[in-house]
């Protein structure tokens, strides 16, 4: 096989303006969470093949990069013929499954509730498209042992908080948090005449509603066989209009048992949550928030950006999940930010760089390759001494093209020029 | 298969305490490099197999982590029956491999010469040891498309003071860097009697020197087969003693045709870059210094920390390497932090963290189950007061045993403690 001088297929080289970015935006999401109490740890980037494929990733396991076995091993699988013997582990495809292997390794030495923050490259094996990589960085903070809604009001206002100074810099004031609650979802489905076996194909449906319309939703909820009476009393529930403050009248139209336990609680959150966050950060009860995936039990929230109607961050409450990995119990609670929907909004305003300007005003000196020994002595001397007081300082080979030469540096930063001859 | 709580072989969870510590060490590494005008650039951890496996490796080759092909192009593979045809993509085993790549694909963007800093995870399915893992950072910089040695002048100059702010806060004031150059080592081989062909082999014991000593290399060069009398004048050159500020008297003493530009020119090196490192860093001539990969073509250097005769950096010139990856000829010139034995050192030396004591100070509110909604919402409030004077504040649910938990809380840095019962 030859050498390919492209990345592999759906993965990215960043150059160093596009590390800048991504660089100060991590540094500064990092910093707001470290001011929330949320603590850093590392997993590695793989993990055991069978972590992966507990049926808990949901279409994502389809996605895993796998990892031959080696050595002894691999010639044991080849010869046994059977194929899913080849390897021993994959490409992690999100953060979730390495915390809750992370969690069940070393609980005895973390604190309860435990407070974590995770960042790093995940991989699926998706179909590339505009915005959609097969290696990408997640961001994500996570609550574990906090059953109370403690959690979710620290989640949501520390995500606010970050995505308020990262986006502040793009000049976008205004974003949304939409809050709702899958036990809200199930109720409203159920009271509506729904059957339980109905509410998953139900709530996909629903998930639409901003693309399709109340229209679409009642011509798919029918194409796939609903009761028209049912169709009917449940898209009331939506059509009424919502007190966006609140989810307690949604609550009691639907009037459910065991919902004002649920209301309460979520209107503590969308309450407390909308005192503490900033200016520009609307939080709202959007009883058509669905989130995709399964295992979520409780709240559930996502961010749009009210300009883009993108959503750049997601989260909720999934109790069930860890102990369905590792056969502990563990409560939780989670909220991430898409990252890499975060650098292309940055991109689109036009922001090349969060972090303070100490990168640019770096000083090039230009070496003659005539100059000689002494003369190159001095230039790095002199170099040196600038970086003593902080400036950032390249010493080089003047090349024939100075001028392109120069017109390169200056788009990596470079604003200061010495130029340095022969005697 | 079930779920195991271990990470995969050889590889680690880091807890909040060991990231904090890599995250400042890197932190500072950058930092010093931006300084000396190196621009960060980023690579996927995936490579195409063919471009791993190109014979420039050398062993680490035989350690790649393979990833297995997908949907129908892997039945394909499955169904030919050859083995080789099940991957097509590996985990990089070091970060050159990928830089050779990206410079190749991204050259026209880049100015000449492109100084490139590198950090990231590399992996390699090696036998797990103390010190050795499957997955480790690598921290590299490079300067690509410099012929002069100014190159090696920066690089030495900027990875020495990279070492010292790192290692200055644990306490370690000194260490070496040593300089040789392949050219010299060639030489010496050469004009002792050795044939070209047996001049890899003579430099892989050589490198043993200061493990076995005079004695034990001219054993094993004997037991190789080598005549007595090369062995004897080769073994001279050095015996003799050498000028660690100068590599002239040695390449005298050798007096091989062509030395003598080779020789100013690490002279040069050396004495400039000794004037620009700063106390307790001595850069020294070291004719034994080998360095093991082949690829090398011109000056190496390697740093040792004096009390722990440990390797913690090494590089050189290899203006032969990116050609033979990517058909374009660039001369190149690197030098490559031992991330992971720096973190070793500064944990040996009981260093916990490199950054401003930010993270440490940090307040817990510890709320009781009982104390209700306006009370918990007065204390959200207040954290997020003391938030905005830039502490670093979590709010949590109090456990039944306080004491405990507190005391876990003080293991992460927090040291105020503010309860909040009911009414």
């Amino acid at each position: 096989m030859g050498f390919s001088k492209k990345p592999v297929k759906g993965m990215t080289d960043f150059l160093p303006g596009d590390v800048r970015l991504r660089d100060s935006v991590l540094a500064e999401i990092k910093r707001t969470y470290a001011q929330y109490g949320f603590a850093q740890i590392e997993t590695p980037c793989m993990e055991h093949i069978g972590n992966l494929t507990s049926k808990q990733g949901g279409d994502n396991e389809k996605l895993i990069f796998r990892i031959e076995k080696r050595g002894a091993a691999f010639e044991r699988a080849w010869e046994s013929g059977n194929r899913d013997e080849l390897v021993d582990n994959g490409l992690r495809y999100d953060l979730t499954v390495p915390l809750s292997r992370f969690y069940a390794n070393n609980k005895e030495q973390l604190p309860s509730p435990f407070r974590a923050l995770q960042t790093g490259p995940v991989w699926r094996a998706d179909q590339p498209a505009k915005g959609r990589f097969r290696q990408f960085v997640q961001c994500d903070i996570d609550v574990l042992g906090d059953a109370t809604n403690l959690a979710e009001i620290e989640l949501i206002t520390a995500t606010s908080a970050a995505l308020s100074r990262v986006l502040g810099k793009a000049g976008i004031a205004s974003f949304t948090v939409h809050v709702n609650d899958r036990r809200i979802l199930r109720a409203a489905a159920l009271k509506a005449g729904f059957a339980e076996d109905e509410i998953a194909g139900v709530l996909v449906t629903l998930d639409k509603l901003d693309k399709i319309g109340f229209d679409g939703v009642e011509a798919e909820l029918l194409a796939n066989g609903a009761e028209p009476s049912v169709v009917a009393s449940y898209l009331d529930f939506f059509r009424k209009g919502v007190d966006e403050a609140h989810c307690s009248p949604f609550c009691e139209m639907v009037d459910a048992e065991g919902l004002s336990d649920v209301s309460a609680n979520l209107d503590e959150i969308i309450g407390s949550a909308s005192a503490l966050t900033g200016e520009g950060v609307q939080v709202k009860f959007d009883p058509t928030l669905v989130r995709g995936m399964g295992y979520y039990t409780g709240p559930i929230f996502e961010v749009t950006v009210d300009n883009f109607g993108i959503s750049i961050a997601g989260g909720g409450r999934y109790d069930e999940m860890i102990g369905k990995f590792s056969g502990e119990d563990v409560c939780a609670c989670g909220f991430s930010i898409g990252f890499e929907r975060i650098i292309a909004v940055l991109k689109d305003a036009g922001i090349e760089d969060l972090a303070d300007d100490a990168a640019k005003g770096g000083v090039a000196f230009l070496i003659d390759a005539k100059a000689g020994t002494e003369k190159r002595r001095e230039a790095l001397i002199a170099a040196q001494a600038l970086r003593s007081e902080g400036r950032n300082v390249a010493v080089l080979p003047m090349r024939k093209n100075m001028k392109r030469q120069i017109q390169t540096l200056e788009g990596e930063g470079f604003t200061e020029f010495n130029k340095v001859y022969a005697q």
